[in-house]
């Protein structure tokens, strides 16, 4: 790494665009305000147009705000932060509304993935109930969860309207321990952007996770797809230093 | 939740997709590989070729696959594992090598957010880095670390080529307990992506990270730009039942 390295320094749109999220995260700029316009923005900060566009740019990757022409840039509505867990729990947790429609449910012999997932024996099946979870009725999630048959008897004679872990807990007296899961961002594919009301090509997050029981069975395991534009997941992490 | 949803059942194109997913999964079809066309599936399967076109788009979708026209549809290499941690540990920890391209250090004022996520006094200074991180030569990720000017003295002088925690750690004492993290799936901006060697509007993970020591303080706050076709990101939760 060479010295000289040293006196390279931030570039200006970078700033400008931590001054827009400033506003916004200090609440001068509420969900759909008007961002200053990249003419605004380059004449207060002394910048070019083109500098001004790319810091507008940079916050619309990201999800800050959004554009709708010819009116202009507007703030987004901030992400309701999930932790890795029952989705009806979390929204719950944060004052909000969840809800499920139920889009199938079914029996079916696992694939390889999913029979391994689950730790299953080779004739075993499972129950699979593929759901669109909202938030405030807006959609949020596409669900797939994967149950095993054995555990969960007559499940789909009365599918549960909300969280399928309550149903585990109280209908079938399984105790939840530890969920483990991997998170990858995807761009959404047209049916699914379709079913959550979004453009084809908008980011999504694919969430797959399994869950275990005290005796470390794993009784549940997802894919789940959000919208990207409105969920966030915090995760926490003890070092061993 | 009407009885009469119960018939509903799994769409054909995600039953394909499951079993292309499969096939890549126990290796049948390793990295690069060619995958099935969309007439080979529809012959297969005995579906349409607009149903075995959509099993494609979902896996594409999901960087399970890559598309290369007009050559076919190929296996994507599978996504590196990371854990909220060290970028330069993560890497290591699955055998292979990370490294860390400066594109620029300076000593900043900060803005309120930073100073914020970091517990600062009014008149405190950061010393910002700004990295392209690399696995195997690889871009993976651009990484924006501020750590408070008081804590680490002198580390513009002398910036580390690799882990900005062994130098927390090995230079100025300071031992890591705690690293929190919020993971938004993000659509990588024009510069970004030039960086990072994807093409624009690929999707991309926002990860914000806080990092404590031993007496509860913030020493470093991060926002890192990930390529979502290489990282996935494993989390695990202990549930309170």
């Amino acid at each position: 790494m060479a010295t000289s390295q040293r006196n390279h320094t931030s570039p200006r749109y970078i700033a400008i665009a931590e001054l827009v999220r400033e506003s916004i995260a200090s609440q001068q700029l509420g969900p759909h305000a008007l961002v200053p316009s990249e003419r605004e923005l380059a004449e207060q900060h002394g910048v070019s147009r083109m500098t001004a566009r790319q810091a507008l740019s940079l916050l619309e990757s990201e999800g800050v705000v959004y554009r709708n022409p010819p009116r202009g840039t507007f703030v987004a509505e901030p992400r309701v932060r999930f932790h890795i867990g029952s989705f009806s729990e979390e929204v719950s947790r944060l004052g909000k509304h969840p809800d499920a429609r139920l889009l199938w449910a079914e029996e079916q012999t696992p694939t390889p993935a999913v029979r391994g997932a689950l730790h299953l024996a080779d004739d075993a099946r499972v129950h699979v109930f593929h759901r669109l979870r909202t938030v405030d009725d807006v959609p949020f999630a596409l669900e797939t969860t994967y149950l095993p048959a054995d555990l969960t008897p007559g499940i789909l004679d009365d599918p549960a309207p909300g969280s399928l872990w309550a149903v585990l807990r109280e209908r079938f007296g399984i105790t939840l321990t530890r969920s483990t899961a991997v998170l990858e961002s995807i761009v959404l594919d047209e049916l699914s952007s379709t079913q959550l009301g979004v453009r084809a090509g908008a980011a999504g997050t694919l969430l797959t996770r399994r869950t275990e029981d005290a005796a470390g069975r794993c009784v549940e395991y997802a894919r789940d797809i959000y919208r990207a534009d409105r969920a966030a997941f915090e995760v926490s992490e003890i070092l061993r230093d």
